[in-house]
């Protein structure tokens, strides 16, 4: 049950950002920038990069959403998602999106532990400084999200189709701001 | 210096968003919505608990800049504000505010250990729903910002002054979207 009173049967972000709109309104436009518009990282490689920071965080419900999203972005029916947020390094990615994959598990970690040679590696594999950037930024920003929506203990769907619609919504869809009905 | 190009001499988010102007301005209204809108908790203690978690994360850049403003708005001239930083047990703060920077530690840490006798703590010494909220997103934001700022190492200033000058600047205008000159 959720720490403090949230809508009824709504999950996650979504029943925070109902409850909270004044806040909810930025994390919504902020998540939709990120991951949706101009970046030389295609939307399903930057969902997998929010999935995976969430599945090193335990968040449930964001990594099982955006892996969700990013499967029906990259038209993945191989299993590659999966592969990529338990062994990136032998699942069948670029060696940039490996490259950026570890950066990113720095930053959840210890930010200050990404260093020159990670980043010099990463562009060695073609990465340009707004792959870095949106890397970085992106896996901050679900460090954020993660502790927004399990400090607060809100509701997690335990039904693997529930994520699998979800996953599908926010690949078709992008992040709408939620209005209350 | 910075893992990308980013602005000569602009210190850390402020580099960021002027470099990346798009989810800058984003980041900027959130912060500004977090610490200077409505909330139950004065802008005094909401810039403590950024502090704090920035302190946690050793996010120098953040914990310095947060903690001068905090000090300016709490007029503190006796260092509560440091004695907070590093053993909040002992600092003269209220017992609500001692509660919320625990509720702050452990989102920090790992937000699934907030426990509900956390919340029912804070609730007994006078917290309300939007008191808790804040708390566990003020936090989570900071371990956002913490790591977007060390993840591209970004300018850190060594000299104090720089910090309390920006810290009066922060608590006196807020959170402005910096602008290109």
């Amino acid at each position: 049950m959720p720490h403090i009173p949230l809508p009824e049967g709504i999950p996650g972000i979504r029943s925070l950002a109902l409850q909270y709109p004044e806040s909810g309104k930025y994390l919504y436009e902020l998540v939709q920038i990120l991951l949706r518009h101009e970046s030389p990282l295609s939307e399903a490689e930057r969902e997998l990069i929010a999935a995976y920071v969430s599945y090193l965080n335990e968040c449930e419900f964001c990594c099982k959403s955006h892996a969700a999203a990013s499967r029906y972005l990259f038209a993945d029916a191989s299993g590659t998602v999966d592969l990529a947020l338990h062994d990136y390094r032998s699942a069948p990615i670029s060696d940039k999106l490996k490259s950026l994959l570890s950066i990113a598990g720095k930053v959840q970690a210890d930010a200050r532990t990404v260093t020159e040679e990670d980043v010099a590696l990463a562009r060695s594999f073609g990465a340009v400084d707004r792959d870095i950037h949106d890397t970085v930024l992106i896996a901050a920003t679900f460090c954020m999200f993660n502790r927004y929506v399990d400090g607060l203990a809100t509701l997690t769907p335990e039904d693997s189709q529930v994520y699998a619609e979800m996953g599908e919504r926010m690949a078709t869809k992008g992040y709408v701001v939620p209005e209350q009905k």
